[in-house]
């Protein structure tokens, strides 16, 4: 089985990382691929626009590697950007950080929180909790005050804030489960360390949107996978020859 | 004052369509336009990848509007696609046709429905009135089996349809209130006459938004536009530069 | 085009001030007509009793503007008292101060906060939360421990007030835009300044209520008032006759 | 212990009916006293403006029987009229029918659907039921077409009418407990046989209201009744005076 | 009418305190019993475990109350562990602390708290809300780090403790009544004493449970009790026999 | 990896077709044990009190399975009876069959519905998809008609029926996915042509339940588990030791 994580911005700069994470916790039986997307493009994905602009790129990613006989592929952002239309366009599972994260995060226990980087990222971020149904499981989301570039530059001061705030969360706000906004951001031993701080569960969305897709390429083998009636309907096969797509 | 309305589709059919109904609407102290995107766009959103597509188009369009000093833009589709990201980009108003219809349908009744297409538009449709926070006042969703497409080449059709199932809203569903999610779809005429036959206000997206974006632009005089802070939070300027948009 | 703002109390002493804030506001096709009720009415409204108490005036006020041939009328209180009743009796567009800032305020921003001045009106403004649909998009209320009285007197201590807990709102609740819920209670000026400082559109419930109803106005003439199906359905013309309203 | 019922109306025509009813239910430590309000006053309470004409004498009634030493009033309308400004007025326990009804009905069942007699009634009945926060546990609102008169006129036809809607409540949209609207519209035994027929508890919100207002006249002997922090404060004495009430 | 309060716990040293407290707000028509389990099972019920430990002896009692003839019972943990079960088995109400105080809390002001215990207690406590439909009106959940042991040894300092969580709960989560988790865990005397601290109806799950418990025995005579429709169906007798139960 | 599926029924006449079902679907690292509990307890779920007959065992057997080292259990019944208190006893994963099925679904399409056996589960399972946040994704409950033991007697009957509900789910209440809530209740090619048939993902909860398990069994090796702080707290050890659990 194959699965590839797609870092949709148009740096290289943390695939290492995120295989080698990937490769800390992937199934025996699946293949991992990490890929990014053309250079020139946006770099992060602070903003909405910048998530218009990395999509032609990702959507055609996903694409090909449906065609290439993939079993599944992962958005790697958590605000879940081109979500529905990649599942308009192909059948196999596309998996999205955010979905998958708190879905398994409800499953935890009483109420999650999710910690934030910045104001800026909230909204989307609790409109995609509405959308996926999941408001009332929603303890609070917490601003840690790190951009994508502050997180990548001071994994340090990053995981102290995440601290900080998650414990806040825990003790203040009633969450019994932390799910980070930003995938990878601390090495594994030190996601360890936290949990074992906090005493509850943290969900990285990198592990868990990893493990939701192997759990997606399994059901995708009987039959399961997203519904092609209704919203995930796809385009007519002829128009979309029209649109290169 | 000047006020665009913007279709977002490579194709200028229903320009003047709507520009009629605009000038049957519009104040008098307020210039209208209509535009529509390239060629070689989509000529129609029934998909979400399409609207994906003229989503770079749109933006664009709405950034120079802003600059030649207008006074506010609307997006022409009831996906309100590209809304997020626009808001991102300019501080003039940019009026989305679902959000105003549905805000001033629910001061208008005690429950609204909103007749649909098709079963493809339902899901989007239905979050963005999750994501407004108006799903208290959705009576229901109807959905009449007319494409675009179809739409715009048997309009008779379609207004039967929409009478038949906005009939059923209101007897049925509870509705008080019709909207429709296509804009500009009936005669000035017809519209009249199915409010009169259906003895309850329905709402053409093209009218609630163009008055909508009237209100919106008299608002911003008195420094009331989007709000800058959180969501709508604009890109760097030097970053935008980078990446020319 | 004519439209009525009512001050549902038995005194005239804040007319000249809201007619002068709306004569900044008003578009040059409309004209202004603010009025007050019976002397010996209540002179605030912060008890529902003296809402009642205001009431009956209040409706034959409107029926008479509505005779008059007025456009709209806009209860200005932010209780929005009398409103079910007041669209029962006539068909004129009817205008409140809640429902209508709220709403405008749900299009600006992620959520909005309701600054309140006691305790007392925090309930009934909340239950029209509910009521008009808009609980999720409500990030908070805040009270400012300001009567109607004390407001009146110490206008630049309520202005601090207001700019402490607008502030904290933003900072710490979440909202992205601040509601009002007493009408020009600051002077123009000072409400730019306000906005200025804090980063985030501030509605004041007079300057919103009215362009409103400056839209409302309009979109009666496309037929578009509130439904007379259901909540809003008149009493029978002979029964309203004999009970002389 | 005292409890009077008023009849928000200005006919006597049902007192007898009723009367004969609560002393059928009533507790024989209790004293019932059934009043209706002045001659001229609408004898129907199908619209709200209705509701406006009769607050007055209600509202003094209510204060009245304070003073008179009762235990508790209940204000005989399924509309709930009223309420919020009696709880300002009083100390004494006031029952409403709909929340009392809508309360008692949520344990008894999943779900339960409120029978109501035109879709004039269906709206603030509805919003009542959000702001008394119990939309979660609706399953239905089911109308007979049958107006106040109607009933009081063909009492048999309203029967054969509430159990075809009824039964439909229960077998179609999973309703376990009915609630009615109107009060004492059937004999007793007629409500017994109704409760067999259908196999589910049939709530008549006159027998409901009344137990409900005993249990709370005797929890105001604890200390407990509505809380006068908040909504539901009073008025300064001094200016009650002032406005004679 | 004879109404039983169970103590679902192996030990009596609460039953004393429990039955003094009935005798002073009991009906003088109504009987009353306190009775526990069998020694052995848990003499608390913090954990769900211990929940399920006591249930069979809880639901054996629960029938055999029905078969003496009993009015109702009342199950005294404010978990309301069994009550699903217990519904099944019996036609005789069977009354839980937690549906009985909230339900009547709610209609005493706009939003109640609620004080609990531990932290442990309130994932159950909330779902509960959530299931009876209750939370929109509930403002908060306030933890007095007090077990249920430490609360019986130091009552002293629970009254504390809970005078300061409640104040909080009024002055800061816009609570307008108080709901306690833990019945008669106070001196009568305290209990008012602490409302007039606090300005706002606090109310025991005892008392608000038992009283409750008298009304809807007194409904029963009019066969209105939970529905056996649906969720309280119960299993056919000759399955029952054989589990004998 | 050892994974263990209780039948929470006192026979094993199912568990042959649960494991054959489990064989075709479980990964090849991932040993599978089915068991059921003792004889002379319930066979099967219909009834609460019969979940609560079997809870002993059912706990009793989950510690046993942690103690043996499995890296997850599966309580299989969509009641999803015990989770609460299994959760409690362990740490070792706990899956419940609702709780999985629907989070999975949510993942695959705007709604799902879930096909009910009899009107007798409906509520508990819904007040399961409210616990479990998920109302909002929830488009119907559909009932049909059929008990355990029917199903086990006429699987070609139940196929029908669900055949027929589902197409209506499909067709009328706006389902993009379909959850049953009976495990293993066809064989797996009619449950592969019935996904054909509808057009939509079929859900059965142990296809979904198992490899939700082997999800969480994969994530307790990165210290992801049900949390242990609020809701899912242990017991105190020696506690348990006296209660023998």
């Amino acid at each position: 089985m194959k699965i590839v994580w797609i870092a949709p911005v148009g740096t290289g700069r943390f695939d290492d990382r995120i295989l080698s994470f990937i490769n800390r916790i992937r199934r025996s039986d699946v293949d991992a691929e990490v890929i990014h997307l053309s250079p020139g493009l946006p770099d992060n994905l602070e903003y909405h626009v910048y998530e218009h602009m990395v999509e032609d790129d990702l959507l055609h990613a996903i694409v090909d590697y449906e065609k290439k006989g993939h079993d599944a592929a992962i958005i790697g952002c958590f605000y879940d950007g081109g979500l529905r239309e990649a599942r308009e366009l192909v059948k196999m599972p596309v998996i999205a950080e955010e979905e998958a994260s708190i879905h398994v995060a409800a499953t935890l226990g009483h109420k999650f929180s999710i910690i934030v980087g910045r104001r800026k990222w909230l909204p989307k971020m609790e409109d995609n909790v509405r959308v996926y149904g999941l408001s009332e499981k929603l303890a609070s989301m917490r601003i840690v005050q790190f951009s994508i570039e502050k997180i990548a530059s001071d994994r340090a001061g990053y995981l102290e804030a995440v601290k900080r705030e998650s414990h806040l969360a825990v003790a203040e706000d009633g969450a019994e489960v932390i799910v980070l906004s930003e995938e990878a951001s601390f090495d594994y031993d030190d996601l360890l360390d936290l949990q074992a701080h906090l005493g509850v569960p943290v969900l990285d969305p990198l592990i868990v949107g990893w493990k939701f897709a192997e759990l997606m390429a399994d059901l995708k083998r009987h039959g399961i996978a997203h519904s092609k009636i209704g919203g995930y309907e796809a385009p007519p096969t002829d128009e979309l020859k029209r649109f290169d797509c």
